[in-house]
């Protein structure tokens, strides 16, 4: 096989990653052009444990061409024996087996060995216990491929077939720093990441910004960083030729894209105003996509979940969406 | 007749709220038991304008059981001519009279000679052109109460059948000084004016707290409201009896509820942490609550929309689900 397949990281081996890389697999959900960044004995011991008839392929990494069609390929990092496997349970060796899956994956990505990645869930409380400084999965990646400039975007599948994409300003802050995040340059920044991202598959994206107080500020009587922060940003996007609208109130623009279907994006000020209605819209659909890598990055929009880990009853639906969503962007 | 009518305000004569109520009393959807508070020279002229046949009948404040069976019954302000009408303009004397009926509406509901109120959309600035210190439609039925203690609930009805109410602890202000608002006794008003409403037809209702910060401040880690502001009320409120839980991450709770049934309400920290997934839910046949006023109160959950008033195409569902929720809090 010449193409370069995709990477799936398996995540940390006590919870749902790779039980459902396993279980996506014997449903015949990934094919030959995908290549598991993991630990090989765990996915032995772990289809064992779900009773799945799962045929390993060890590939190595400067040789992944020589993977085998119809068996699950896998990058082994011969970091964990079977003995090592803990369902369920919050356990260092294999927050840190998580880690360097993760790393493997974005240098091979970086090297061009593989097409991409797509990430399941790492535990951030098991991966601390061993590297104190581990600040989060995405920040982790970032400082691998040396960029600062990223930003979250969260996708969800409409009932109608299309697609919404929403991106943010900040993520994983309190709420009253995240109103100190929303300034003029961030604000385009994340606008002109997220009209890039979709250039990859829509001509011109139709991009809704939101304002950041009820009602966009309704005229400066809610606050004024609607008009002295966002819609500054958004002019100089409209000048740079990116259809940029807004601010919007934000309790409605979601309405407007998902029902009468007029936005392809929506960029948010803070986590919860874009991923309140994202989960209510694709709870086990959502993907998280990493915009501002130099390399593709998607991931599953859910947790290690170890409360119901290798039961077999862990959604792998995320997994599905996670790996369309990669190879649109790669294509 | 002899029952008290729930009392219909029409709203300000130049916006969809009289169009709304014309066209859903000719639809059958307005019965005996409703009785209008607004001008019937607008609602005859309106008649006319919409092709119409709606039979008025005038009462008196002081005597509103002798209103007729099968004609819609309208305590008549008297303020407006037809002449006075002004389909979909911003205009002063529409945006007076409309501050009257409410006023009308209100004295009689706390005479006891109306069994409540549900209030079609007054335009703020067309009020404040004759009234600049007029705040909103809300604010003024509680100063007309007298009482400050009140907060909006909006309700939804879910694909399964139950609904779902969500009240806020602050509304129409910056978020920077809605994050302010965040304090123990406030979050337990909310708590307990929620209790207290659902308490009128669920035996214990199931309120579920939000945190202020992205999941719920992680253990402090993105902000420290939602330990030493919210988990400090909820307590009280648990201690009270109240089947509160939470803070929990906004983001999920509302797919919890939803999807999964599990709360009957959820207490928002600020307007666009409820009004986000909310108008996703049910952004046609939403109903706004007030809560804590001696009188029951509920409201259409749109604006005048002065761009498509009066041309027969504004959706009536809002006035419906107002009207049921009206009378399911009254009975």
């Amino acid at each position: 096989m010449t193409n370069q397949p995709m990477a799936v990281t398996m995540g940390d081996p006590s919870g749902v990653g790779p039980e459902i890389v396993l279980r996506h697999f014997a449903a015949g959900g990934l094919g030959d052009d995908v290549v598991v960044y993991g630990d090989a004995a765990i996915l032995e011991h772990g289809a064992r444990l779900l009773g799945l008839d799962v045929a390993l392929d060890v590939v190595t990494r400067d040789a992944m061409e020589r993977r085998r069609a119809g068996a699950l390929s896998v990058i082994d990092a011969g970091l964990l024996a079977a003995s090592d496997h803990a369902p369920g349970a919050l356990d260092a060796k294999s927050g840190a087996a998580a880690r360097r899956y993760v790393v493997a994956a974005t240098e091979d990505a970086l090297a061009g060995r593989n097409a991409g990645l797509v990430t399941m869930p790492m535990n951030k409380e098991a991966t601390q216990l061993t590297d104190p400084a581990f600040v989060g999965h995405t920040e982790m990646i970032a400082e691998l491929c040396g960029v600062q400039r990223v930003t979250m975007m969260l996708t969800a599948a409409l009932a109608d077939g299309g697609s919404l994409a929403v991106t943010h300003v900040s993520t994983h802050c309190s709420l009253r720093e995240a109103i100190e995040r929303v300034r003029p340059r961030r604000v385009l920044d994340v606008i002109e990441l997220t009209d890039a991202t979709l250039r990859r598959f829509i001509a011109a994206p139709r991009i809704a910004i939101c304002g950041l107080n009820p009602h966009a500020g309704e005229h400066g009587l809610f606050g004024v960083e609607d008009i002295e922060q966002i819609a500054p940003a958004i002019e100089q996007a409209r000048a740079a030729g990116i259809d940029a609208s807004g601010p919007h109130p934000a309790d409605t623009v979601f309405h407007q894209a998902v029902h009468r279907g007029r936005y392809d994006a929506i960029v948010c000020m803070y986590h919860d105003q874009g991923h309140g209605p994202m989960k209510l819209l694709a709870f086990d659909t959502g993907v998280n996509v990493t915009l501002g890598l130099p390399i593709i990055r998607t991931s599953v929009d859910h947790g290690t979940a170890f409360d119901i880990a290798w039961q077999g009853v862990a959604f792998t639906d995320s997994l599905r969406h996670a790996l369309d969503y990669a190879w649109k962007l790669a294509v």
